[in-house]
């Protein structure tokens, strides 16, 4: 098994850049390139190379390319696009793509990818931008076990909890899933502190005393202080995790599998985003609280 | 402050009686009270003086009264019945209500002791028949501050995390919101598993990996497992989730505050219930993964 030494970067963004940073430190040789390319720079100064373009970074011939990228279309276009990663990529090259995405299309690309012998990895990652700087990501890879082997020690300098969880799209299902409860479990917490606020209780003590057992959860323990607070600053936005939702609503709609709570909690999401009064996409997650402050009326800092 | 030294205790089931025996355990003088008396019976054989009623317990002149029954108008009978605690009850009486019941009904009930002269605390406990036994239950309590801390060594001879929360009332408010966020996690946890499931994700792995970061909770840790391996058995029962519910329901209808999520949960462990196959009521709060079995088509065990 030939070790891992060349890296190519696709994507330098909050999540893009620290983790392309760690891998520098790691000792590997790093390649990066960027839609915009002037977010390069940071990389640059700590001794990457800047491509032209994913063509250009594949036809460097690196070990693995990485990519970083919002949304499945970002993907495909970084992937397939006319300057795409396919253009310039040589055999035995594996791609390990972080991004959140379709589980569907993830199987798509990588079957796309393998007719000229290239390996796809979906591995997208949780623990936030903090996770990124820290090198503490927990990320959850789907593909071929052996190429899984092969980038061990990459996976271990940008993150600690690893796992391989089959084949090609269930790094993105496992992905989907802990949306679904993220979601579901903040829901959870907002509609506890609604009745809490209305019926006097003290929200702090409430959050306390309920933490400690079966109703108990990171959500809760994270973001409930953060309500109580009238917090709404965004460790993860609005924005994304509608961008999420959609993709577990919509790989639920063809499994035809109904999913009435995440249903409820994208609606939820959406209704801070309407608020025309606020720039909702751009809050915490933890601002689904102002859709029950106005279902009921009430504030929650007040 | 005068110590509390003897404790009437009414009702012997599965959370009363290993509670009653860890009062015996301490040293408090215990007398036990059920509606069917060979329940009784095991309390009798350690010690315990059996009454002939909640009159006749609370005429016999201890410091507090504890109840643990099933529900609101238990309660009601309990203290303002024919034979009720009020009929016997002398001032200075301390009345500690272990049971989850209305926070409304409970202020009614503080309200109408305090005219003879005797407080009321409700003290809903969570932690389940485990915890009682071990006397490691968490103990939210509402009512005066006095009488709560009057009743400090009883609270830690049946309890471990207690807390006063505010005035009459606010301990029935906090279970109410710890069930919420038990429901809606729990929701979370089903939704998050069918989804797996469906597309073919090794349930186990999905948990492991997603239990350790921002979509971790109790529900999923502890019954995640359960669920993936069809075991329906009982830990809290859905029948007791259920009339806990309606409890969140009326108090939240009461404050006019829609609550969509723990509504949603709710209907989804009467459908189960309502399973004509199963005595669904009977099974543990798991078993809410059979509704999802039911919409989406599939078992989990299979």
């Amino acid at each position: 098994m030939q070790p891992i030494q060349s890296i190519g970067y696709i994507g330098m963004g909050i999540m893009g850049a620290p983790m392309a940073t760690n891998l520098l430190r790691a000792g590997f040789d790093v390649g990066v390139w960027n839609r915009s390319s002037d977010k390069c720079n940071p990389l640059k100064e700590q001794g990457a190379k800047v491509a032209a373009s994913p063509a250009a970074l594949a036809a460097g011939e690196p070990d693995v390319i990485c990519i970083n990228v919002s949304d499945t279309p970002d993907v495909e276009t970084v992937l397939f696009g006319d300057e795409g990663v396919a253009t310039g990529a040589k055999e035995g090259l594996i791609v390990i793509d972080h991004s959140t995405i379709s589980p569907v299309a993830t199987q798509d690309f990588a079957a796309r990818l393998a007719e000229q012998g290239v390996t796809l990895l979906d591995a997208p990652v949780s623990g936030g931008d903090v996770g990124a700087i820290n090198g503490t990501l927990s990320i959850m890879v789907g593909g071929s076990q052996e190429a899984f082997d092969r980038c061990e020690k990459l996976f271990n300098a940008v993150g600690k909890n690893i796992t391989h969880l089959g084949p090609a799209g269930m790094g993105q299902v496992c992905k989907a899933c802990n949306q679904i409860a993220v979601s579901c479990n903040l829901l959870g917490v907002c509609e506890a502190m609604a009745l809490a606020k209305k019926c006097g209780l003290d929200l702090h003590k409430m959050i306390d005393v309920v933490s400690g057992g079966a109703a108990g959860s990171w959500q809760l323990a994270n973001l409930g202080p953060r309500i109580a607070d009238g917090d709404h600053d965004p460790g993860f936005m609005i924005d994304l995790v509608l961008k999420d939702l959609a993709i577990v609503v919509d790989t639920a709609r063809k499994q035809t599998l109904p999913l009435a709570g995440t249903n409820l909690a994208e609606s939820y999401f959406r209704a801070v985003k309407a608020n025309p009064s606020i720039d909702g996409g751009k809050l915490g997650t933890q601002a689904m609280a102002r859709t029950l402050e106005q279902l009921g009326g009430f504030q929650f800092d007040e």
